[in-house]
């Protein structure tokens, strides 16, 4: 992703927190701006600054923000959680265990860091296809972010697989960039929004939406220079010379990761939370896509996170006042 | 309050959408921006501009904008409402009745207009303190806004009723303007969030903080000339000299508007919502500080209320497909 970290001024890390909110998309970030805002101590720990949002191309359904790149509402929000003074720090969360009065926070580069409460707002990670070649040639021809990386396919074919959102959309911004567009879907229409759908069909000249189908095999050199594309009903394959294969088929959450935890999860793999985001582990708060539950409406969206986000960290804030503990943002 | 509808371009009033928003604040904007971009034909209904952030100053907790002033947030998202072409009515609903496969909307300016689905965001109203002198004074000393009107009270002595963050931030806008500032409130400590208390703890030199008490008096001539400060412990009274009165001692729900329209209602008087903000009248859908119930973690903040407006609008384009109405905004 094109997000560059200009300008942080870093605090330097310490500790013990009030709140580490773990992931830095558009839920996290909002926790971070409120957790500090009520004068917690908090610490964010985010391997992808803007979450899912960072593969997103121009944005215009977070309100108030009229057409703007995604990369700059990320930016916005980065500002905003600065200016309140929490330090973001780049890692990965592998483990949190209850220790005494504390939660400990274990991460990938080998720190652990411990608060009071915790905030987890990791989001969704992108689904495989799962076909022979797909794995070979990933960074090679192979991508799960259209938007991210179809600029380095200017005058080339592609395939997409995906008849959703990502899928469509990522057709749309391909327009400006591949020659031809091969638009794979398993579904009989396409799934995306009609807005998204009206816009792409102004442009079939250049894509081709192949229903029915999907992707069975990549297959090239160095690099990707075919794929075959199979019909589920009819069972035909064609194969189709292409030198991009962009596979938009959705997201999952890290459901092994919060077993691990101790969290309890929805039939979707997604934490189970009651509104506000608590979870079934005092102290820990879920919000924004890697929350479910039957008590939330299931909407990805950039501003239901961000709400998400900022009701966990409220929530965490009256759990922290009710148990009492010494508040370390404010001594 | 000192919106103005400016460059507003407005498209003819029509008879019939498929959704009619009730409600401008961001709520309502919000429901209004996701209801246009799924190419539903929809109207939004309103009163106050913003809502009650109307009455707001500086906001610094919608993420993404930093410090901005109300008036201009409420400007982006009026902005991004029209740029997807949703005629915005300022008008005040008074009835919805279901008659045939429509919801009919009764106005106050006496036009009805049809629409399938209906989202309400209405809000909250202001509370009333009920005492001596209060009705008699309103908008000649007494105000249910300090933000809006304390501007207009430069070098004057002032009261303001309420230790919550409306009159604890409040106080902190008086200093800018009023000579000497009482802030009143039943509590024995302020309720507000500490970041508003501890701005407010630079100012005491201007603002004396009475706990444990109410204002029990309002009086003057032409305009307010003294409150009487009573000690609810002690029953003692104390008179001051101000020449403004500021109530800001929380809001309440129209209440009676919702179950006249045959809305159940929580015991605080909201409307009782479904994740995605379901009502129990099929085709009604209620987002913002007027939906609660126990589904709901309720959160009075600009970036929640726009989220629920989201998710209503998501619910509602869901409904009317699943209902098989046919789309007007798509012919």
């Amino acid at each position: 992703m094109s997000f560059r970290l200009k300008g942080f001024e870093r605090k330097p890390l310490e500790d013990r927190y009030d709140v580490i909110v773990v992931g830095a998309g558009p839920a996290g970030l909002s926790a971070a701006l409120y957790a500090a805002r009520y004068r917690l101590k908090t610490l964010l720990i985010g391997e992808t600054i803007g979450g899912q949002l960072a593969n997103a191309g121009l944005v215009d359904d977070y309100p108030g923000f009229i057409e703007v790149e995604a990369s700059q509402l990320i930016q916005s929000f980065v500002r905003h959680v600065e200016k309140h003074g929490v330090p973001i720090e780049r890692d990965r969360v592998e483990d949190i265990k209850r220790e005494d009065d504390f939660f400990s926070v274990y991460t990938r580069s080998g720190r652990v860091y411990r608060a009071r409460a915790v905030i987890i707002a990791v989001g969704l990670e992108r689904k495989k296809l799962g076909v022979p070649g797909e794995a070979e040639f990933v960074g090679r021809g192979v991508s799960y972010c259209t938007v991210c990386d179809v600029p380095f396919f200017k005058g080339k074919r592609i395939v997409i697989v995906g008849g959703g959102n990502s899928g469509v959309t990522g057709a749309i911004h391909a327009v400006g960039y591949a020659s031809k567009i091969y638009l794979v879907t398993r579904g009989e229409k396409l799934r995306a929004f009609p807005i998204y759908v009206e816009a792409l069909n102004k442009h079939r000249d250049k894509i081709e939406v192949i229903f029915n189908s999907t992707v069975s095999e990549i297959g090239g050199d160095k690099e990707v220079r075919y794929a075959v594309i199979k019909n589920l009903k009819t069972g035909e394959t064609r194969k189709v010379d292409v030198e991009g294969v962009f596979i938009e088929i959705g997201n999952q959450p890290p459901t092994d990761f919060f077993k691990k935890i101790g969290l309890e999860v929805d039939e979707h793999g997604l934490i189970d939370v009651k509104p506000g985001g608590y979870t079934n582990i005092e102290g820990i708060f879920a919000a924004g896509d890697c929350a479910g539950g039957k008590n939330k409406y299931y909407f990805q969206q950039v501003v239901v996170s961000a709400a998400e986000g900022a009701s966990a960290a409220d929530a965490a804030f009256k759990w922290i006042i009710q148990k009492r503990y010494p508040i370390m943002g404010l001594s």
